[in-house]
């Protein structure tokens, strides 16, 4: 078989090291596209006519390169290409993923009355305990969960802004009820962590690759702070764009 | 011994939870500094009159939560503050440390001359496989490696510029030596992955906390670009600010 795989032992390039080539090589030329499952390990031990060994070093290669993902139980895959998704002074999920060509979508999780923390109070400038709404929702592109959002917002000044998100599944129009015509980004903080139990959940991605967590604060015209949102994204699916 | 833990069973709020409670407080409170190592679990255990298990648990919402830190070996520490890395038009890593407090420095690694491929070509305007300058350096915060980056250069305009680099230690004033008295960021993206073998090694971080990464084009006054540098950052040690 000449599949350009060279066997002999100390052929300058390590085997595992020229299935790989082959793979990306694959891939890159569009042979076994994105979304695609990849053969099993057994398949392509055959192919090569190596052991599984070879075969997941090659694999294992790749994954970390974000070539591929692996979904428990299921395979192997080539991984899609990632969401950009815009930060900058006008930050706004819908319109962020219709630039990109996917279709926007929430998932409500909860809406509940809460007090200000430290750390919201800072940032919403209120003084602690005082009364905010925290919001939950689950951010779609196409039908994929890319986030998981909390957000708070001033409960005295936006009373009853629950019931105006369940009806419009904006924060936008939602703000607009309330006279805020239009909101600014002052601020993006962005960390990497690894997601709790809860966050993977919720994601439905595994514990073991990161989240990208943003935490950020919008402003109404006269720079008053209207909402401060944490958002977890996917690792696997979203990077974030500044331009 | 009266804590203000209720150790009956059924008391609303479980123990471990509660024992959390105390310990955070404390740390809020200053009375364990960051960067100070706590009590051992057996010690812990001790203190609140209850199992290790109900200790590690407290223990491991609170690192998840990002306030702990376990170095393998060494023990568990109070996290330190992260280290908050301006990201804009004017993105520069010395003076992005000095802004905070924090005495920037690098280590070299290395610079050698190289080929662009397909998306260090299509950033940089280059030709497929146009010479390019690759410099490696690793990114220190006081004296704590909170960075690996890896720069590309076009090397027909800059030729000796890994020289300059070495004399210098800077990239500002090794570009100023061929007249690029100023540059700006064109963009940034950013992603959160796990570390290869190789990155969490020169970063000295486990290989189960992620890397944050940014991936960025300098452009000089005339829009042309000068550098594009992918930065691998510390998660535990970097919050990026974009403001």
């Amino acid at each position: 078989m000449d599949d350009g795989i060279d066997r002999r032992r100390g052929a300058g390039v390590a085997l595992w090291r020229q299935i790989q080539q082959v793979l990306e090589r694959e891939i890159a030329d569009g042979a076994v596209k994105p979304g695609e499952r990849l053969p099993t390990e057994f398949e392509l031990a055959e192919r090569f006519q190596v052991n599984r060994h070879t075969v997941r070093r090659a694999l294992a290669e790749m994954e970390e390169k974000g070539l591929l993902r692996v979904e428990q139980g299921r395979g192997t895959f080539v991984h899609e290409h990632v969401i950009d998704y815009a930060v900058g002074k006008r930050t706004r999920f819908a319109s962020n993923l219709m630039k990109v060509g996917r279709e926007a979508g929430h998932e409500f999780v909860r809406a509940e009355a809460g007090e200000a923390d430290g750390s919201v109070a800072e940032a919403l400038s209120l003084r602690r305990g005082a009364p905010v709404i925290v919001l939950e929702t689950v951010g779609m592109a196409d039908a994929r969960r890319i986030s998981f959002s909390t957000q708070y917002l001033p409960a005295d000044r936006f009373p009853g802004f629950d019931i105006a998100f369940r009806e419009t599944q904006s924060i936008t129009q939602s703000l607009a009820r309330y006279g805020v015509a239009d909101y600014t980004r002052r601020w993006t903080r962005v960390v990497a962590r690894m997601p709790t139990a809860a966050e993977a959940d919720i994601l439905h991605q595994p514990r073991n690759r990161p989240v990208l967590v943003t935490e950020a604060l919008d402003v109404d015209h006269d720079g008053r702070p209207v909402n401060l949102g944490v958002t977890r994204f996917a690792s696997d699916w979203v990077q974030l764009v500044i331009e």
